[in-house]
């Protein structure tokens, strides 16, 4: 497929849209282990979702003021650390969120298999 | 599941983000046939994927600010509405966003399935 004639930075900032709304749901999903923040940017990282330190940082700050993530803090390799995990309520809202998750998907996968409206 | 913990609020608004991002790939993939915005805010609703008129319609204008879509006036019912559908440059770049969003949606879901970390 050739997307020569789209400027590059529209198609980036077209993909980090897409990949924006499905981050707290991977960053919960993640966090049924404890992590801290860099090792949980490894992870999903390994599992194909890279997301950046400045996005995630906050991202876990806002879950946990919500009550969806719990933090201690806790010394690893001699350094200070703060390590997330899910709270009960955060386990509650990723169990929602992933059957939310799934209707949205097989609604895309429709629409996108649906032979075209006649206009 | 319970999730009544969590204020109503919390799980609307990440209801919310996930769906924000899928919905420039929602509108592309409809847009293979032709739409004035009203009519594509209940094809998608009807396809499952609910957005408000005042989302979408800052959306088209940005999508065809950036050539994704093409428009043009046209009278229906007796008014005159704006006509919006994908372009060549939209295609490729639906084409490129569906790659991208499957690629995710297979993350998210070897993510979920995978045995919890030792922590």
């Amino acid at each position: 497929m050739s997307a020569a004639a789209i400027s590059l930075e529209v198609l980036e900032n077209l993909r980090l849209e897409l990949r924006r709304g499905c981050l707290v749901l991977a960053a919960l999903a993640k966090l049924r282990s404890e992590y801290h923040g860099y090792a949980l940017v490894k992870a999903l990282a390994d599992s194909g979702l890279d997301i950046d330190e400045n996005t995630l940082y906050p991202l876990l700050r806002r879950l946990e003021s919500q009550k969806l993530l719990v933090s201690n803090w806790r010394v690893e390799d001699k350094r200070n650390k703060r390590f997330y995990r899910l709270s009960e309520e955060g386990q509650s809202a990723l169990e929602w969120l992933l059957v939310e998750w799934r209707n949205i998907n097989g609604s895309i996968e429709k629409l996108v298999a649906a032979p075209l409206a006649a206009s």
